[in-house]
């Protein structure tokens, strides 16, 4: 892996090469994506097991589109057991720091009669996109159902494509199952998006579409924001790793590693003020790619957007991490809570050295579902916020207004909305039953 | 103002009806807007200056895009003093409200060494769009860059077009100054958005952009979403009054209107129970009408968008209301306050007669940036939750990961992730420093 010096030019480059991942424009693909849409909204049902021949290979129709209750039941018999008890002890930590998130309905109230508050309500219905194909993860299925789930979210609904014999990986729907979707439905790609977004025969129109997918399936999800609500476009995985001399250069380099893998476009980066450290640790990682299943994708990636930065001081590599804002950083250093204080920007934060990245990815609790590409700047971890939504409430007693209808009609009046002064105004007239 | 029975019929009609005003294709717009984008981010300050001649007709360059504290200070001289003394009381109760929205990071430690929470950082830099024109809406200003100070942002910024003299609004620069913008650039449109979302020699790349706009703006807000967040692109106001045989229609009839003048794709609608109160409200609406400056836009608006439904029950009426899932509802009805726990879709509830939607506009202190158009089912208001971000802390200790690392590796594992299963178990090799 190539190693740097830190300077604010290298950074610079960096920055660049990162943001070249997300692409300006989709060209042919948007438009096909836009037709399914479009034939979706159109002939409902009918697109939608049409596509699902055309694209998965499978049969699927009115009869059997939902994921029956006996499919359920073999899919367990074939789930190797020990993963079914791993993903219920994961269940249980997801549960429970989502169960951390969740936030009040609030008011405050003044004793001439003023109530002001926030009123949280979960979303009614959701969608939850679980891709196919031969990455089947699910750890993703619990990160993206457990949070609605924990908001309160009346229905969770998923889509999924079947194989060609008409049929759902097992271990899907098992994890959908555990974690407590209410309808499973055989149909993938952007022509689920469209069913779940504007409704058809068999699938209800959702409020909200989460969960990974390809790229017609990202397209999908941007071009119906508006109609329903989405989580956020993921991007390749990233890990940043901030370590200094006290930092075990066989663990930085087995972390990298392991975000490395997840694609060609994922980018693995080490900062840090030892350069014996940046040294060891690009011996390391040598050693490892031999051995790991994933080599090949491993080589690209880390060609493509794997650095060892060395910094000059701490705090140059702290600026350099804030203006990265990786989708994963870990903090490998002697003082790391102190570190984790000047942190602004980053998906996750694993602090010390057994807080490995992958301990994120599938247990401990927080959501895997984070803002990568630098978005952490801004969007944060996919969670209970994400299934919520809040209406302000207000309440003013006629004393409470007449303390203050003149303020509101002096401002009306200034931004010309003379209608909006009558509104106020009628109320204090006198007589005003007659007027 | 049309009477109709409200029936799942009516209801259907009337919500594909109001769906008509969010357009499905931009056409041309969408192109120009692109191009000017384009142009702004290869050409930054030149561009802009260029733009503003063509579109503004002002001679803006690096010298004098930023409104100097001078402008300021003459700006204060031209406002009326009592819309100082307005902005300054609604800045209170708005900042009162705001302050009750903020979030505390927190964490969770269990003793085996696990320290699991949610870190809450404001965004760094934001940038309020405020519009031109005709139009001037210092309470926009308020709603806008409040929240965002209540939030801890450290530098918000503001763009708005100037006149073909070079210079702003006095009111916009007053409330931008009382609210506390940092800085105020005289460049708007497309190329504003297009500064503040990639940066130019004078004007700051910015994390998110708030604030509404015409056409343009909304485009290249839609445009530059991702390498920023933005705000939800607002569309026409609404407003849906519940009412019972209790209501006065007088002030029902004013409340609707209030709405209604905003332009003529507004929505103003009644649903009430009672017959009576559904004749004596149109009547009061024909009456108030004449009356009103902006009567040409009322009388389109009510033409288009405007209902009164009367509903068979209240439990129809409220069924209904949620499907609406309106900007802005006014609960005028016995008792108001239960009726409120039955309400999952509104963006703002306005409680009892005294509680006119222009209050909530203005003063009151909750947001009036609402989601409109259906989508206050999955959207909230601007708050103080838009300018924060979460990262989650994870910290395991090596008794904490050794407890349960046979169970990550598992399912590693079983997801074909081997770098992932490898990042854990090299932290639990024997003489792991040696292989």
């Amino acid at each position: 892996m190539r190693i740097l010096t830190l300077t604010k030019e290298t950074q610079q480059n960096i920055l660049e090469n990162l943001l070249k991942r997300s692409p300006n424009s989709y060209g042919e693909y948007e438009g096909r994506v836009n037709a399914i849409i479009e034939e979706v909204r159109a002939n409902r049902d009918a697109a939608v097991f049409s596509y699902t021949k055309k694209f998965d290979g499978a049969d699927i129709d009115a009869g059997n589109i939902l994921v029956t209750e006996e499919e359920i039941r073999e899919a367990y018999e074939k789930v190797d057991p020990k993963l079914l008890s791993v993903i219920r002890k994961a269940l249980v930590n997801i549960r429970d720091y989502h169960s951390r998130q969740r936030q009040n309905s609030w008011f405050d109230s003044q004793e001439s009669g003023i109530i002001l508050g926030q009123k949280v309500t979960p979303l009614a219905r959701v969608g939850v996109y679980v891709p196919g194909g031969k990455a089947v993860y699910p750890s993703s299925v619990l990160m993206n159902v457990i949070p609605a789930k924990v908001a309160g979210v009346e229905q969770i609904i998923m889509t999924t494509p079947p194989g060609a014999d008409g049929k759902v990986y097992p271990s899907t729907l098992v994890a959908a199952k555990e974690a407590g979707v209410d309808a499973i439905y055989k149909v993938g790609g952007a022509q689920a998006i469209a069913a779940m977004a504007f409704g058809t025969e068999s699938i209800p129109k959702v409020d909200k579409i989460v969960g990974p997918g390809n790229i017609y399936v990202a397209l999908a999800k941007k071009a119906v924001f508006g109609y329903v609500s989405i989580d956020s476009i993921a991007g390749p995985s990233e890990i940043l790793v901030l370590a200094d001399e006290t930092a075990n250069p066989r663990y930085v380099a087995a972390d990298l590693l392991s975000q490395a893998e997840h694609d060609e476009m994922a980018s693995a980066i080490l900062i840090t003020t030892s350069r014996t450290l940046a040294g060891q640790v690009a011996a390391e990682i040598d050693r490892f790619v031999e051995k790991l299943s994933r080599k090949e994708i491993i080589t690209k990636s880390l060609e493509n957007y794997g650095y060892i930065l060395v910094a000059d001081s701490l705090d140059d590599a702290i600026a350099t991490v804030n203006e990265i804002a990786s989708e994963h950083l870990e903090l490998v250093t002697k003082n790391p809570f102190e570190v984790m204080t000047k942190i602004r920007n980053a998906g996750a934060i694993f602090i010390g050295e057994y807080s490995s990245e992958p301990l994120g990815d599938y247990f401990a609790g927080p959501n895997h579902v984070l803002p990568t590409n630098g978005t952490a700047k801004f969007f944060s971890a996919l969670g209970v916020d994400d299934f919520i939504k809040k209406s302000s409430i207000i309440s003013y007693s006629r004393e409470a207004l007449e303390n203050v209808y003149k303020d509101i009609i002096q401002f009306a009046e200034c931004e010309k909305l003379t209608a909006h002064a009558n509104s106020i105004r009628v109320r204090f007239e006198e007589n005003s039953e007659q007027k």
